[in-house]
Formats: C-alpha cells, sequence, structure tokens
C-alpha cells in the first residue's frame, strides 16, 4: 500500500481514538459540574465502558502493524508525520507492556487506596492510610519494572508526566532549589510583614465572578471556544482545541481564591486553545508535557497575573468593581498584599516561592520510597522532618501533612516535580518574551497582554508536541532549562518587595 | 452453554451498549445546553464516531448468534428475560435489514433536508424545500419497503414510533376526531371569549424560574436524579433512570410558555426517573413507546396542570411570587385563560384541543405522501386547504404553514400522531386514575399530587417495556386506545368554561 494511504489510515484511527478519549472527558466534566447525585454509578460503569473501547482502540493489532509500516518508510514521512509515528509508537509499546490483569489491578489498588486516604484524612491518622499506601509503592514499582528503565525506576514513572526528563536532571534542579532558594527564603521571612489584610474582606461571589470574566476575556481566553463554570477543585478540560473549558472556585472571605484560580486554569487554557487543530487526535496536536503544560498557567498565574505592571492595567477596574473594599488600598499596596511570602503547611496554598519546598519534600520522598529507600512506615516522619528543614514549620497533624494531596493515594508518582518544572520553565519563557518584546512591560500598564499570547502562540502552542520539552526550551531560549531564570526572577522581584539589599 | 451463562452474557453485552448509546445523549445533551460555539465540528465528529461504534456493538455476529440460542431456549426464560430477547431480536432484525450504505445514505440526504429547509424557512418559499423533501419521501419509501410490511408503507415507518400501532388503526382513531372534535371546538370558537390577557404582563425571568423548580418539586420530580437547564427547544434526555435531565425555555411577556415547557418535560421525566433500573440496557428497562412516553407529559402538562383543582393548590404561591401581576386575578380567572380555545397557525402554539387538528394534517399529508397518492410538489396547497377545513384559518405562508416544523426535514415520518396518542392516552389514563383514587380531587385542591405519581408509577412506570402499549392501556382501563375518553374530558372542561349545554 501507498505511504500515503497508509498514513491516511493511521490518521483516522488515531482521530476515531481521540473522539472516544474527549468523550471520556465529557462524561468527567460533566460529573464534575453537572451531574445530579444519584447518577453516579451508572456514569462511572460509562466511562469504564469508554475506557476500555479507547484502550482496545489505541492497542488493537490493526495499530501495530500500521506503526511498523509506517515507521519503516519513515523517509517518506515529512517532519511532523514521522513526529506522530514516532511518538505513538513509544505510547504504544508502553501500553502493550502492561497487560490487562496488570492495568486492572492497579486500578483496583488506587480505588482501595483512595478509599483509604480518605477514611485516613477524615481520622486524621497516617497509619489508615500507610497498608494501601504500601501496596501502591509495591505495584509502582512493578510497573516501572514492566516498562523498563535505566538508573532509577522513578525515570520508568515520570516518562508519563514528563517525556526526555530524569531523576538525575531533577536531582540536579531541586540541588539548586535547595542551595539558593532556601536561604533567600529564610531571609524574606525575617524581614517586617507586608499587609494583605484587605484581601480578607466579603466579596460578593456575583462580583468576583464577573470580575473573573472581565479578566478572562482581557488575557484572551476564547469564550467561543470555551466556558467557565464552579467546581470545588478548579481544572481545566478540553475535548477539541475548539472546546477548552476551566472551572474556579470563590470564596467570599478571600478575594485571592477566585483570581487565581481563574488566572491559573486561564493559562492552561490558552495553551490548549492556540494547540494546532490540523492535528487533532495525533500527538503533534497535543501539549508536549505536564511541565509545558504548567509553564504556561505559572506564567500568567505568576509572572503576569502577580505583576505591578499587570495590575497598573487592571487595578483600576478591580477598585472600582470592589469601591468599598479597596478605596483605601492603592496599586503598589495590592501588588505588595497578592505577593506576600510566608510559610505554610498546605501546597495548594503556598506563595509563589515557599511552594517550591512543598514539592522538592514530595519529589525527595517519592523517589526515596521507589527506590526503596524509604518505607512506607517511616514517610510521615520524614515528611515532618523536611518541613521543619525546608520551611521552618512543625507539622501538627497528617491531615495538614502527609495526608494533604490525593496524587499518592490517585497512584501518581512521578507527577509532583512538573509543578515546579512549570515555574521554572515559565520565569525562563517569560525574561525570553521581555528580551524580545521590548514594550511588553509598558503594555501590559496599559492592561494589554496581546504580544505576550501572540509570543506563547508563536513558540509554544502552536509548536504542539513537535520537539520535547528541552528542545523546544532550548529553541526559544537557547538552553535547556535553567533554574536561574527563576531564582532571578525571586531575587528581583522579592528584594524589592521585602526591601532587601 | 448453560442458559443463565448465555443470558448473562447477552445483559452484559447490551448494558455496555446502553453505556455508549446514553454517553452520545451526553454529547447531545452538553451540544445543546453548554457547548460553546466552535466546539460544533469536533463534537460532530465526536457523536459520529459513537454512533458508528454503538451500532457496531448492536448488530455484530456474536449478539445475533446469542439472540438466536436465547431464543431457542425461551421456555427457560423468565418472562422479563423472554421478553427481552424477543423486543430485541427485533430490533437487531430491523437494523440487520437497512445496510450500512443506505443509512450513510439516508443519513446524508437528511441533512441536506435540513439544510435546504433551513433556507426554505428563511426565504419562507417552499419550493425551496421541495426538491430536498421529494428525497426524503423516496428514501423513507425506500426504507419502507426493505423493512417490509403489510396494508401501508407507513406502518413500517410506524414501528419505529409507536410499535404494534398501524395506518388503519391511527385512520379509525382520527374519523372519530374528525367526527366528534372539528364540530364541538367550532362550537367553542361562537362563543365569547375568555380572558387571558392577564399573562401576558412582564414577569421576571429569574421569578418564573424560581416558580418552576418549586412546580417540578411538588411534583415530584427527584434533582438527585435529574436538573433543569434553559434550552431554546425544550426537551427530558436521560443517561439513566438515576440522571434525567429537562430543560426549559422563558418569555419574559408570557407566564405560560415556561410553566407548560417545565411541566411537560417533568412528565416525560417523571417516566423516566420511575422506569426500573435493574433492566438497565435492556428492553424491559425502557418506556414502551412514544405515544404513552407523551401520555406522560400530555397527562401532568393538561389533564393536572391545566385543571382547577391543581390550580387550587398552588395558585396562592404564585400569586404570592407575582402579586403586582396577578393580585387581581382569581383562580377561577387564571383557570379559564391557561384553558383558552383559538385556532392558531402554530403546532407548538396550540391549545389542547386544536391541536390534534394541527396533527391530523400532518398524519394525513405524510401517509398520502408516503402511499403515493399526493405528490410533494401539491402538499403546500393541501396543508393550507386541511388548515381552512379543521381551523377556519387561511395560512399567509410557508413558514407559518408548511415549514413550520422540523420533523419532515429530519427524514421523521410517522413520529407526529404520536402526540395525539399521547393525549388521548393520556385522558384515558387519568380517567382511570380517577377512579382508583377517590380522593384525587380533594387531594390535588391541597396541592398534592403524590397519589397520582404513585398510581402512575404503578401501573406504568415501574412496568417498564413489559408490555406493548395497547396490552398495557387494556390491562389498566380495561380497554385499548379509546377516543372517547379524551372527548368526555374535553367536552365536560370546555362547556363548562365556554358555558355550553
Amino acid at each position: 500500500m501507498r505511504t500515503e494511504t497508509l498514513y491516511q489510515d493511521f490518521k483516522a484511527r488515531m482521530a476515531k481514538q481521540a473522539d472516544v478519549s474527549y468523550t471520556i472527558g465529557v462524561l468527567s466534566w460533566d460529573k464534575e459540574v453537572n451531574m445530579p447525585s444519584k447518577g453516579e454509578r451508572f456514569r462511572n460503569q460509562q466511562i469504564a465502558t469508554l475506557s476500555g473501547i479507547a484502550h482496545e482502540m489505541f492497542t488493537s493489532d490493526a495499530i501495530g502493524e500500521l506503526l511498523e509500516q509506517l515507521d519503516a518508510k519513515k523517509d517518506e514521512l515529512s517532519f511532523e508525520e514521522a513526529r506522530n509515528i514516532e511518538l505513538t509508537k513509544r505510547d504504544f509499546h508502553r501500553n502493550k507492556k502492561l497487560n490487562e490483569a496488570f492495568v486492572i489491578r492497579r486500578s483496583q489498588l488506587c480505588s482501595q487506596a483512595y478509599d483509604s486516604w480518605l477514611k485516613a484524612k477524615a481520622a486524621n491518622d497516617f497509619s489508615k492510610f500507610q497498608a494501601a499506601f504500601e501496596e501502591i509503592i509495591k505495584i509502582k514499582q512493578e510497573e516501572a519494572a514492566l516498562l523498563g528503565y535505566e538508573a532509577s525506576p522513578y525515570n520508568a514513572l515520570l516518562e508519563d508526566y514528563e517525556p526526555g526528563y530524569t531523576a538525575a536532571m531533577l536531582d540536579e534542579l531541586f540541588a539548586d532549589v535547595r542551595a539558593k532558594l532556601v536561604d533567600f527564603v529564610r531571609e524574606i521571612r525575617q524581614q517586617p510583614q507586608v499587609d494583605d489584610s484587605f484581601l480578607y474582606q466579603r466579596y460578593t461571589k456575583k462580583k468576583q465572578w464577573d470580575f473573573s470574566i472581565y479578566l478572562l476575556k482581557q488575557l484572551g481566553y476564547s469564550f467561543e471556544a470555551g466556558r467557565q463554570d464552579w467546581s470545588p477543585h478548579p481544572f481545566t478540560i478540553n475535548f477539541s482545541a475548539n472546546d477548552v473549558r476551566i472551572t474556579t472556585r470563590v470564596n467570599e472571605r478571600d478575594l485571592a481564591t477566585l483570581l487565581w484560580s481563574s488566572i491559573h486554569e486561564c493559562g492552561h487554557a490558552l495553551y490548549e486553545q492556540g494547540l494546532p487543530t490540523d492535528y487533532y487526535g495525533l500527538p503533534v496536536g497535543y501539549y508536549v508535557s505536564l511541565g509545558i503544560h504548567e509553564s504556561q498557567s505559572r506564567l500568567w498565574e505568576n509572572n503576569v497575573g502577580r505583576s505591578l505592571a499587570f495590575w497598573k492595567g487592571h487595578y483600576s477596574k478591580l477598585q472600582s468593581t470592589f469601591s468599598k473594599q479597596l478605596s483605601h488600598v492603592n496599586v503598589t499596596q495590592f501588588y505588595k498584599g497578592i505577593n506576600k511570602i510566608a510559610p505554610s503547611l498546605i501546597r495548594t496554598e503556598a506563595d509563589e516561592l515557599h511552594y517550591h519546598f512543598h514539592i522538592m519534600t514530595r519529589y525527595e520522598l517519592e523517589k526515596a520510597m521507589l527506590e526503596g529507600d524509604l518505607s512506607v512506615k517511616d514517610v510521615e516522619s520524614a515528611w515532618n522532618e523536611k518541613y521543619k528543614n525546608y520551611l521552618d514549620l512543625d507539622v501538627p497533624d497528617a491531615k495538614s501533612g502527609i495526608l494533604q494531596d490525593i496524587h499518592w493515594a490517585y497512584g501518581s508518582i512521578g507527577y509532583f516535580p512538573t509543578y515546579s518544572l512549570g515555574s521554572f520553565y515559565a520565569a525562563q519563557f517569560f525574561s525570553q518574551a521581555e528580551k524580545e518584546i521590548p514594550t511588553l512591560r509598558e503594555e501590559m500598564e496599559q492592561g494589554k497582554t496581546d504580544s505576550v499570547l501572540a509570543w506563547l502562540r508563536a513558540n509554544i502552542h502552536q509548536q504542539g508536541r513537535r520537539y520535547t520539552a528541552t528542545e523546544l526550551c532550548t529553541k526559544i531560549t537557547g538552553e535547556p532549562l535553567n533554574f536561574k531564570y527563576f531564582y532571578d526572577y525571586a531575587k528581583a522581584k522579592y528584594s524589592q518587595i521585602y526591601d532587601l539589599k
């Protein structure tokens, strides 16, 4: 058969498989946002059936043969076509290494672990989660062995979230964080604190919602290709680049909750809305990695959304929306308040510097458990020790310590580091954008971020998954990920805010 | 293999197929209610892919063989099991008779006809729809031939909507309507008109919505197994008996729009919420026919929702919600106003008596076209003639005449009569319920309809599709559908409202 015909067949099959996968997304979004409570039982069954169909479609022999045939003819393919074959082949073989019995067992263990975690958290008692967590670590070790790896089993798992990145690279990166950021943040903690009390007045839900819609529009989020809804845990989900939805949450006693939920998810969504629709269902049409995805949310949330220039452009609108609450707060006070640095126990509430100590803790512990250097029974005390070292905090109990996150209970080992990677990539990308767009700051002060979005669209979004994260970063900034950019950003910003030399 | 094992296999396959079918429902509901505009292209593709999968699952040889094996052992099956096999086999063989090429061609013709219909309606010109409509009639004749039929090709198509009913039965029924209702309604038209002007004041959207939620709760609609949303064309859809959603619409200048949209859809939804969940995906777990489905919406909309007793129970709540608009309207005036009988051109705006002349017109025309007794080019003048005969109305143009409904453009021939069947079944069922529940009217006057719902649950909802419509009707009321019940209801009610002897 002609190569072109084979490739068309491959493309059609991938599109159909994407149709099913995105449909599972619709079922899940609806479950979070709309579904009445009694719908759960049959909805879970519907999701399971569709997941089975998607798995069957993707692991079929027909796809396997097509991939072999096309791989043998890769000289006849364009760069993008060859890349699609290469990445699909990689995923296909990874999938094949995990047989059905293993996948079912893993899914059952994760369900059990999730239930145990819920109970343990409610009881504020890690020992109730320990047995299930041991099973999770064991099966993830087994998974790593089935997938195969070099150097560390952690690498096998990381590949799902941050392809091409390794534990050795993370070790080097976090060594840098440890060497530079821990001391700098400690220095900040010794300075007089900024005032953020104005954030904790009463801000009505309706007005907050309206302001978030205004911001989303300003940032370039397309409501023709998306919508915002409420959900307890904000998330972004897409069913094509033309239907990218976000959710947000509100606290009437804390203005920050909705603002940064919406901006963060908007960053994720702008990425998805900017991906090339021509590659629907094909690797080149997808995001690069979780780290790159997170770089987009963090760039908008922190580099843009927590900058003085941005609020010079939008503060008057916020102030007029909440005139009673904010009339006595000027834009500089507002800027300082939203950038308050203070250690806290909960990762999701952390400021943009302490955040990385939360991640470092999790990374070090999950890697040690997976490599067999730390047993699950000792992980709680190890956790508490790290919080003392990195954040100067005493962890009072399990629910505000080791049991706070759902990730491990879901079997996600190797996921956490992508949050830090995201922030660090964001700083490196934003620094490059600042160099290439001399008027960037000035435009932001006038409330305009179009040129930032255009730069991200051209350099990142429209590239899809043509390149690995490291290739992309090098192409854009001239070097692979380097913590220096984040450190320089943090140093300059917070030295000014906290009056450090 | 043991019969029980075979049956379990059959049941599991049917459940999976239902999972896929209900998932298509979720995609469609989301498309109507939530989807951003640009999402359409890929969503249509997702729906098409899922439809293909559902079709493949249902027409697989594996299902065919199971059905044969189980049919051969039907003595070993329970009544419900045997019924599930019988009905599935019927649908399976009907499906097999229409080959893939035919189904694709029909779907293409319907898409084209829909586009033509939109254009013709916008241009107010039937001739722009004529060619596409001719193709629809031709392919529906072809479909009838492929499916096979006795007496009339109409019977082959009717089977999809009202299994067991025939054109001969409809002819007899509508002869009765023609003989009795046309004159009675003409008599009403000669009486002084009732006043319904109070309905057309300004009723704010928010208050109307809140009142409809109140009503839905009063009627027994479960919000734990459903939700109400806005959509331009109200509909009911379910993804199991535990997730049955309705939509409604509002007109701030017409209180009736939202009230009866919500009550009508609620009637459909109460039926779906009451179907037996034990038969998920199996025929016995589904509704009997469109006529029976419509009987449930009409019973709540008309026999309950437009009765004096019902409003004696709820009018004070409505009046206090809209005190400015309704303080000078008493419950009797309200009752008369909502039951105003007046001919109008648009079916969906018709009162509960004229409504059937709209249906009769469509039935007579679609049957004549299908049987080759009327050509498409002559159908507009035939339409206008019938409106003159049955409703004493001159049809001024195509868009308020022949082009008003979407059904024919969608290829739905044989659907319209089920609307009238619904009203007539509703009258017959309600008359029986009144006999069996002596306190029914009294309870309704106190705002309670629990006993009506309980009666419907036991006699209709919980029966699922155990029986055909005619069997069910006979079981409940002692005889098959009889127009007499509707006529008696109409005669008593409107003679009183319009002061006729």
